[in-house]
Protein backbone atom coordinates (compact mmCIF):
# COMPACT_ATOMS: atom_id res chain seq x y z
CA UNK A 1 0.00 0.00 0.00
CA UNK A 2 1.35 3.38 -0.78
CA UNK A 3 0.73 7.14 0.22
CA UNK A 4 -1.35 7.55 -2.50
CA UNK A 5 -4.29 5.28 -2.02
CA UNK A 6 -4.12 5.22 1.69
CA UNK A 7 -4.88 9.19 1.64
CA UNK A 8 -8.51 9.19 0.57
CA UNK A 9 -8.34 13.08 -1.18
CA UNK A 10 -5.04 12.49 -3.23
CA UNK A 11 -7.58 11.89 -6.15
CA UNK A 12 -8.64 15.80 -6.04
CA UNK A 13 -5.65 17.29 -4.61
CA UNK A 14 -3.75 19.76 -7.45
CA UNK A 15 -0.59 18.50 -9.25
CA UNK A 16 1.29 21.10 -7.08
CA UNK A 17 -0.54 20.31 -3.67
CA UNK A 18 0.80 16.51 -4.33
CA UNK A 19 4.25 17.74 -4.99
CA UNK A 20 4.19 19.56 -1.67
CA UNK A 21 2.74 17.01 0.00
CA UNK A 22 5.07 14.35 -1.47
CA UNK A 23 8.35 16.39 -0.26
CA UNK A 24 7.33 16.68 2.89
CA UNK A 25 6.58 13.33 3.56
CA UNK A 26 8.13 11.19 6.21
CA UNK A 27 7.48 7.41 6.60
CA UNK A 28 8.56 5.93 10.12
CA UNK A 29 8.51 2.66 11.41
CA UNK A 30 7.62 2.62 14.77
CA UNK A 31 7.45 0.28 17.68
CA UNK A 32 5.01 -0.70 20.02
CA UNK A 33 4.59 1.38 22.77
CA UNK A 34 6.48 4.61 21.75
CA UNK A 35 4.65 7.94 23.01
CA UNK A 36 4.71 9.69 19.60
CA UNK A 37 3.11 12.50 20.58
CA UNK A 38 2.67 13.92 24.09
CA UNK A 39 1.69 17.77 24.06
CA UNK A 40 -0.40 20.63 22.05
CA UNK A 41 3.54 21.82 22.01
CA UNK A 42 5.22 19.59 19.77
CA UNK A 43 3.84 19.84 16.34
CA UNK A 44 4.25 16.34 15.21
CA UNK A 45 2.21 16.71 11.87
CA UNK A 46 -0.58 14.84 10.20
CA UNK A 47 -0.44 11.03 10.90
CA UNK A 48 -1.93 8.65 8.32
CA UNK A 49 -1.45 4.87 9.80
CA UNK A 50 -0.91 2.35 6.94
CA UNK A 51 -0.51 -0.44 8.81
CA UNK A 52 -0.33 -1.08 13.08
CA UNK A 53 -2.56 1.01 15.63
CA UNK A 54 -2.54 4.04 17.74
CA UNK A 55 -4.26 4.84 21.08
CA UNK A 56 -5.22 8.82 21.65
CA UNK A 57 -5.63 9.63 24.94
CA UNK A 58 -5.63 12.14 27.79
CA UNK A 59 -3.38 12.36 31.00
CA UNK A 60 -4.70 13.84 34.83
CA UNK A 61 -1.94 15.61 36.82
CA UNK A 62 -1.69 12.56 38.96
CA UNK A 63 -0.83 10.33 36.05
CA UNK A 64 -4.45 8.60 35.34
CA UNK A 65 -5.29 8.17 31.52
CA UNK A 66 -8.84 7.43 29.82
CA UNK A 67 -8.42 6.47 26.06
CA UNK A 68 -10.51 8.60 23.60
CA UNK A 69 -10.03 7.09 20.88
CA UNK A 70 -7.93 4.63 18.60
CA UNK A 71 -6.30 4.86 15.14
CA UNK A 72 -6.06 1.78 12.68
CA UNK A 73 -5.06 1.16 8.90
CA UNK A 74 -5.77 4.40 6.62
CA UNK A 75 -6.57 6.22 9.90
CA UNK A 76 -5.93 9.96 10.02
CA UNK A 77 -4.90 11.68 13.41
CA UNK A 78 -5.11 15.42 13.40
CA UNK A 79 -4.41 16.34 16.82
CA UNK A 80 -0.81 15.20 16.37
CA UNK A 81 -1.01 18.58 14.40
CA UNK A 82 -3.12 20.37 16.38
CA UNK A 83 -1.07 23.84 15.96
CA UNK A 84 -2.39 24.14 12.41
CA UNK A 85 -5.91 25.06 14.87
CA UNK A 86 -5.86 27.88 16.92
CA UNK A 87 -9.09 27.42 18.05
CA UNK A 88 -7.38 23.57 19.98
CA UNK A 89 -6.97 24.21 23.13
CA UNK A 90 -6.37 20.86 24.49
CA UNK A 91 -3.59 17.89 24.77
CA UNK A 92 -3.94 14.70 23.35
CA UNK A 93 -1.18 12.32 23.74
CA UNK A 94 -0.76 9.10 21.08
CA UNK A 95 1.00 6.03 21.56
CA UNK A 96 1.74 2.82 19.24
CA UNK A 97 -0.21 0.24 20.78
CA UNK A 98 1.30 -2.45 17.94
CA UNK A 99 4.39 -1.94 15.73
CA UNK A 100 3.25 0.75 13.57
CA UNK A 101 4.09 2.11 10.46
CA UNK A 102 2.67 5.78 9.65
CA UNK A 103 3.38 8.66 7.37
CA UNK A 104 3.48 12.14 8.69
CA UNK A 105 2.67 15.54 6.66
CA UNK A 106 4.16 18.14 8.12
CA UNK A 107 2.07 20.83 10.00
CA UNK A 108 2.91 23.42 7.81
CA UNK A 109 2.21 21.92 4.88
CA UNK A 110 -1.20 20.68 5.47
CA UNK A 111 -2.16 23.72 7.05
CA UNK A 112 -0.86 25.78 3.76
CA UNK A 113 -3.10 23.73 1.02
CA UNK A 114 -6.06 23.90 3.67
CA UNK A 115 -6.20 26.95 3.82
CA UNK A 116 -6.35 27.22 -0.56
CA UNK A 117 -8.55 24.25 -1.13
CA UNK A 118 -11.92 24.16 -0.01
CA UNK A 119 -11.79 20.12 -0.35
CA UNK A 120 -8.69 20.15 2.10
CA UNK A 121 -10.56 22.38 4.68
CA UNK A 122 -14.16 19.92 4.26
CA UNK A 123 -11.82 16.80 4.52
CA UNK A 124 -10.51 18.17 7.57
CA UNK A 125 -13.91 19.12 9.00
CA UNK A 126 -15.73 15.14 8.88
CA UNK A 127 -12.46 14.14 10.34
CA UNK A 128 -12.11 16.26 13.37
CA UNK A 129 -16.41 15.33 13.39
CA UNK A 130 -15.61 11.88 13.74
CA UNK A 131 -13.12 12.13 16.43
CA UNK A 132 -15.81 14.73 18.07
CA UNK A 133 -18.54 11.83 17.86
CA UNK A 134 -16.18 9.11 18.73
CA UNK A 135 -15.55 11.95 22.08
CA UNK A 136 -19.06 12.24 22.39
CA UNK A 137 -19.70 8.35 22.53
CA UNK A 138 -17.24 8.46 25.02
CA UNK A 139 -18.81 10.94 26.90
CA UNK A 140 -21.82 9.47 27.26
CA UNK A 141 -20.05 6.53 28.62
CA UNK A 142 -18.58 7.88 31.31
CA UNK A 143 -21.89 9.60 32.30
CA UNK A 144 -24.41 7.61 32.09
CA UNK A 145 -22.87 3.67 32.19
CA UNK A 146 -21.74 1.80 35.08
CA UNK A 147 -17.96 0.77 35.29
CA UNK A 148 -18.92 -3.30 34.66
CA UNK A 149 -20.73 -2.22 31.41
CA UNK A 150 -17.88 -0.48 30.40
CA UNK A 151 -15.34 -3.21 31.10
CA UNK A 152 -17.29 -5.87 29.45
CA UNK A 153 -17.80 -3.55 26.60
CA UNK A 154 -14.00 -2.72 26.63
CA UNK A 155 -13.35 -6.75 26.69
CA UNK A 156 -15.56 -7.49 23.43
CA UNK A 157 -14.08 -4.70 21.66
CA UNK A 158 -10.40 -5.92 22.43
CA UNK A 159 -11.29 -9.50 21.58
CA UNK A 160 -12.70 -7.93 18.17
CA UNK A 161 -9.28 -5.95 17.63
CA UNK A 162 -6.92 -8.36 18.66
CA UNK A 163 -8.78 -11.14 16.88
CA UNK A 164 -8.37 -13.08 19.74
CA UNK A 165 -10.60 -14.24 22.86
CA UNK A 166 -7.22 -14.59 25.14
CA UNK A 167 -6.68 -11.01 25.66
CA UNK A 168 -2.86 -10.32 27.02
CA UNK A 169 -3.53 -7.01 29.21
CA UNK A 170 -2.79 -6.08 32.42
CA UNK A 171 -5.72 -4.87 34.84
CA UNK A 172 -3.60 -1.54 34.62
CA UNK A 173 -4.10 -1.03 31.19
CA UNK A 174 -7.76 -1.91 31.43
CA UNK A 175 -7.95 0.92 33.71
CA UNK A 176 -6.04 3.27 31.76
CA UNK A 177 -8.15 2.59 28.51
CA UNK A 178 -11.41 3.66 31.10
CA UNK A 179 -9.59 6.42 32.79
CA UNK A 180 -10.36 4.35 36.12
CA UNK A 181 -8.25 2.40 39.02
CA UNK A 182 -6.85 -0.64 38.36
CA UNK A 183 -8.23 -1.89 41.95
CA UNK A 184 -11.76 -1.23 40.43
CA UNK A 185 -10.97 -3.51 37.34
CA UNK A 186 -10.16 -6.18 39.54
CA UNK A 187 -12.81 -6.33 41.75
CA UNK A 188 -15.11 -6.31 38.16
CA UNK A 189 -12.89 -9.13 36.60
CA UNK A 190 -13.02 -10.87 39.90
CA UNK A 191 -16.68 -10.42 39.70
CA UNK A 192 -16.99 -11.53 36.07
CA UNK A 193 -15.00 -14.93 36.62
CA UNK A 194 -17.08 -15.97 39.71
CA UNK A 195 -20.59 -15.11 36.87
CA UNK A 196 -18.30 -17.54 34.73
CA UNK A 197 -17.47 -14.45 31.75
CA UNK A 198 -13.90 -14.63 32.15
CA UNK A 199 -10.95 -17.06 33.02
CA UNK A 200 -8.30 -14.75 34.61
CA UNK A 201 -4.42 -15.69 34.58
CA UNK A 202 -1.37 -13.96 35.73
CA UNK A 203 -1.41 -10.92 32.78
CA UNK A 204 -4.27 -12.44 30.76
CA UNK A 205 -7.97 -12.11 30.62
CA UNK A 206 -10.08 -14.89 28.61
CA UNK A 207 -13.55 -14.64 27.34
CA UNK A 208 -15.52 -17.75 28.93
CA UNK A 209 -18.87 -16.33 27.89
CA UNK A 210 -19.10 -14.20 25.37
CA UNK A 211 -23.18 -13.80 25.07
CA UNK A 212 -23.18 -13.33 29.16
CA UNK A 213 -20.60 -10.50 28.10
CA UNK A 214 -22.40 -9.03 25.28
CA UNK A 215 -25.92 -9.08 27.27
CA UNK A 216 -23.58 -6.67 29.84
CA UNK A 217 -21.83 -4.40 27.99
CA UNK A 218 -24.51 -3.49 25.35
CA UNK A 219 -27.12 -3.28 28.17
CA UNK B 1 -25.99 44.90 16.26
CA UNK B 2 -26.51 43.66 12.84
CA UNK B 3 -25.99 40.29 11.43
CA UNK B 4 -23.24 41.56 9.34
CA UNK B 5 -20.96 43.43 11.84
CA UNK B 6 -21.57 39.78 14.04
CA UNK B 7 -20.75 37.09 11.42
CA UNK B 8 -16.93 37.22 11.97
CA UNK B 9 -16.11 36.02 7.86
CA UNK B 10 -18.74 38.53 6.13
CA UNK B 11 -15.85 41.13 5.15
CA UNK B 12 -14.19 37.83 3.25
CA UNK B 13 -17.21 36.78 1.70
CA UNK B 14 -18.30 37.42 -2.20
CA UNK B 15 -21.04 39.44 -2.87
CA UNK B 16 -23.24 36.43 -4.52
CA UNK B 17 -22.45 34.43 -0.94
CA UNK B 18 -23.23 37.51 1.11
CA UNK B 19 -26.42 37.96 -1.27
CA UNK B 20 -27.15 33.94 -0.96
CA UNK B 21 -27.24 34.40 2.97
CA UNK B 22 -29.00 37.59 3.29
CA UNK B 23 -31.63 35.72 0.99
CA UNK B 24 -31.87 32.85 3.54
CA UNK B 25 -31.19 34.43 6.65
CA UNK B 26 -34.33 34.33 9.71
CA UNK B 27 -34.26 36.11 13.05
CA UNK B 28 -36.12 34.75 15.76
CA UNK B 29 -36.63 35.61 19.10
CA UNK B 30 -37.21 32.49 21.04
CA UNK B 31 -38.49 33.22 25.21
CA UNK B 32 -36.35 31.82 27.69
CA UNK B 33 -36.31 27.54 28.39
CA UNK B 34 -37.32 26.55 24.58
CA UNK B 35 -35.62 23.87 23.54
CA UNK B 36 -34.59 25.05 20.04
CA UNK B 37 -33.15 22.19 18.34
CA UNK B 38 -33.35 18.36 20.10
CA UNK B 39 -31.89 15.84 17.68
CA UNK B 40 -29.42 15.58 14.40
CA UNK B 41 -33.02 14.33 12.53
CA UNK B 42 -34.03 17.86 12.78
CA UNK B 43 -31.70 20.03 11.31
CA UNK B 44 -32.52 23.46 12.09
CA UNK B 45 -29.52 25.73 10.70
CA UNK B 46 -26.25 27.49 11.92
CA UNK B 47 -27.62 29.85 14.75
CA UNK B 48 -25.74 33.13 15.34
CA UNK B 49 -26.72 34.94 18.63
CA UNK B 50 -27.11 38.06 18.53
CA UNK B 51 -28.49 38.82 22.29
CA UNK B 52 -29.00 35.80 24.81
CA UNK B 53 -27.89 32.65 26.33
CA UNK B 54 -28.08 28.96 25.04
CA UNK B 55 -27.01 25.71 26.43
CA UNK B 56 -26.07 22.50 24.52
CA UNK B 57 -26.62 19.77 26.40
CA UNK B 58 -26.37 15.95 26.12
CA UNK B 59 -29.62 13.57 27.22
CA UNK B 60 -29.60 10.12 28.55
CA UNK B 61 -32.18 7.33 28.04
CA UNK B 62 -33.19 8.18 31.68
CA UNK B 63 -33.35 11.69 30.81
CA UNK B 64 -30.15 12.86 32.76
CA UNK B 65 -28.37 15.73 30.83
CA UNK B 66 -25.33 17.52 31.17
CA UNK B 67 -24.13 20.54 29.96
CA UNK B 68 -21.80 20.59 27.42
CA UNK B 69 -21.16 24.11 26.71
CA UNK B 70 -23.34 27.79 26.65
CA UNK B 71 -23.13 30.11 24.29
CA UNK B 72 -23.35 33.62 24.60
CA UNK B 73 -23.78 37.26 22.47
CA UNK B 74 -21.71 36.39 18.99
CA UNK B 75 -21.41 32.69 19.45
CA UNK B 76 -22.27 30.37 16.58
CA UNK B 77 -23.71 27.43 17.21
CA UNK B 78 -22.59 24.56 14.65
CA UNK B 79 -24.47 21.25 15.98
CA UNK B 80 -27.79 22.74 15.31
CA UNK B 81 -27.14 22.10 11.48
CA UNK B 82 -24.95 18.48 12.41
CA UNK B 83 -27.17 17.69 8.77
CA UNK B 84 -24.03 19.56 7.25
CA UNK B 85 -21.45 16.93 8.20
CA UNK B 86 -22.28 13.65 7.61
CA UNK B 87 -19.42 12.64 10.06
CA UNK B 88 -21.15 14.29 13.08
CA UNK B 89 -22.70 10.97 14.66
CA UNK B 90 -24.39 12.34 17.73
CA UNK B 91 -27.37 14.50 19.20
CA UNK B 92 -27.11 17.83 21.27
CA UNK B 93 -29.80 19.04 22.18
CA UNK B 94 -30.25 23.00 22.54
CA UNK B 95 -32.21 25.28 24.68
CA UNK B 96 -32.84 28.55 25.71
CA UNK B 97 -31.65 29.92 28.92
CA UNK B 98 -32.82 33.77 28.81
CA UNK B 99 -34.67 35.17 26.12
CA UNK B 100 -32.76 35.20 23.28
CA UNK B 101 -32.25 37.16 20.14
CA UNK B 102 -31.03 35.12 16.87
CA UNK B 103 -29.89 34.07 13.19
CA UNK B 104 -30.80 31.01 11.51
CA UNK B 105 -28.71 30.43 8.05
CA UNK B 106 -30.23 27.51 6.70
CA UNK B 107 -28.31 24.70 6.69
CA UNK B 108 -28.23 23.92 2.99
CA UNK B 109 -27.34 27.64 1.89
CA UNK B 110 -23.79 27.38 4.72
CA UNK B 111 -22.68 24.33 3.21
CA UNK B 112 -23.27 25.29 -0.35
CA UNK B 113 -20.80 28.11 0.74
CA UNK B 114 -18.31 25.63 2.59
CA UNK B 115 -18.12 23.33 0.14
CA UNK B 116 -16.80 26.42 -2.62
CA UNK B 117 -14.97 28.44 0.20
CA UNK B 118 -11.61 27.38 1.71
CA UNK B 119 -11.94 30.55 4.46
CA UNK B 120 -15.53 29.43 5.24
CA UNK B 121 -14.70 25.97 6.28
CA UNK B 122 -11.47 26.44 7.60
CA UNK B 123 -13.66 29.02 9.91
CA UNK B 124 -16.04 26.11 10.51
CA UNK B 125 -13.42 23.89 11.18
CA UNK B 126 -11.96 26.85 14.06
CA UNK B 127 -15.64 26.53 15.31
CA UNK B 128 -15.45 23.27 15.94
CA UNK B 129 -12.47 22.77 17.14
CA UNK B 130 -13.56 24.90 19.94
CA UNK B 131 -16.48 23.38 20.52
CA UNK B 132 -14.17 20.15 20.65
CA UNK B 133 -11.64 21.84 23.46
CA UNK B 134 -14.53 22.51 25.79
CA UNK B 135 -16.27 19.34 25.39
CA UNK B 136 -12.61 17.67 26.36
CA UNK B 137 -12.00 20.43 28.88
CA UNK B 138 -15.68 19.21 30.68
CA UNK B 139 -14.40 14.84 29.93
CA UNK B 140 -11.26 15.91 31.73
CA UNK B 141 -13.59 17.79 34.52
CA UNK B 142 -15.89 14.71 34.83
CA UNK B 143 -13.13 12.33 34.90
CA UNK B 144 -10.69 13.61 37.79
CA UNK B 145 -12.80 16.30 39.60
CA UNK B 146 -14.44 15.80 42.28
CA UNK B 147 -18.01 16.92 42.22
CA UNK B 148 -17.39 19.34 45.33
CA UNK B 149 -14.76 20.83 42.97
CA UNK B 150 -17.12 21.19 40.19
CA UNK B 151 -20.16 22.34 41.93
CA UNK B 152 -17.72 25.45 43.43
CA UNK B 153 -16.93 26.33 39.90
CA UNK B 154 -20.44 25.79 38.66
CA UNK B 155 -21.24 28.38 41.40
CA UNK B 156 -18.92 30.85 40.66
CA UNK B 157 -19.56 30.31 36.54
CA UNK B 158 -23.02 31.24 37.54
CA UNK B 159 -22.28 34.28 39.41
CA UNK B 160 -19.99 35.62 36.57
CA UNK B 161 -22.40 34.96 34.04
CA UNK B 162 -25.26 35.96 35.54
CA UNK B 163 -24.14 39.04 36.67
CA UNK B 164 -25.34 38.47 41.17
CA UNK B 165 -23.96 36.14 43.69
CA UNK B 166 -27.69 35.56 44.68
CA UNK B 167 -28.31 32.34 42.12
CA UNK B 168 -32.28 31.86 41.05
CA UNK B 169 -31.91 28.18 40.81
CA UNK B 170 -32.83 25.02 41.58
CA UNK B 171 -30.97 22.20 42.95
CA UNK B 172 -32.12 19.89 40.14
CA UNK B 173 -30.90 22.87 37.42
CA UNK B 174 -27.42 22.43 39.15
CA UNK B 175 -27.59 18.97 38.90
CA UNK B 176 -28.50 19.23 34.71
CA UNK B 177 -26.00 21.28 34.17
CA UNK B 178 -23.45 18.73 35.74
CA UNK B 179 -24.64 15.92 35.23
CA UNK B 180 -25.61 14.07 38.36
CA UNK B 181 -28.14 13.67 40.61
CA UNK B 182 -30.45 16.25 42.92
CA UNK B 183 -29.64 14.13 45.91
CA UNK B 184 -26.05 15.06 45.23
CA UNK B 185 -26.30 18.75 44.43
CA UNK B 186 -28.22 19.21 47.81
CA UNK B 187 -25.89 17.09 49.81
CA UNK B 188 -23.09 19.21 48.68
CA UNK B 189 -24.48 22.49 49.14
CA UNK B 190 -25.57 21.74 52.70
CA UNK B 191 -22.27 20.66 52.97
CA UNK B 192 -21.19 24.16 51.69
CA UNK B 193 -23.81 26.32 53.88
CA UNK B 194 -22.47 24.58 56.58
CA UNK B 195 -18.68 25.41 55.84
CA UNK B 196 -20.01 28.93 55.57
CA UNK B 197 -19.21 28.90 51.25
CA UNK B 198 -23.12 29.75 50.58
CA UNK B 199 -26.64 30.68 52.29
CA UNK B 200 -29.50 28.51 50.93
CA UNK B 201 -32.86 29.57 50.81
CA UNK B 202 -36.27 28.29 48.63
CA UNK B 203 -34.70 28.34 44.90
CA UNK B 204 -31.93 30.53 45.71
CA UNK B 205 -28.01 29.77 46.17
CA UNK B 206 -26.28 32.83 47.50
CA UNK B 207 -22.60 32.73 47.21
CA UNK B 208 -21.04 34.01 50.80
CA UNK B 209 -17.74 33.21 50.45
CA UNK B 210 -16.80 33.38 47.14
CA UNK B 211 -12.64 33.42 48.29
CA UNK B 212 -13.44 29.80 49.66
CA UNK B 213 -15.54 29.04 46.60
CA UNK B 214 -12.37 29.83 44.22
CA UNK B 215 -10.36 27.80 46.43
CA UNK B 216 -12.12 25.31 46.27
CA UNK B 217 -13.62 25.47 42.75
CA UNK B 218 -9.58 25.47 41.45
CA UNK B 219 -8.11 23.15 43.21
Amino acid sequence: MDFQSCFPIWDKLTAAQRDRILGGLISRHVRKGTVIHSSSADCTGLLLVQSGRLRAYILSEEGREITIYRLFDRDMCLFSASCMMRSIQFDVSIETETDTDLWVIPAEIYRGIMEESALAANYTNELMAARFSEVMWLMEQVMWKSMDKRVAAFLLEEASVEGTGRLRITHEAIANHLGTHREVVTRMLRYFQNEGMVKLARGSVELADREKLEALGNA
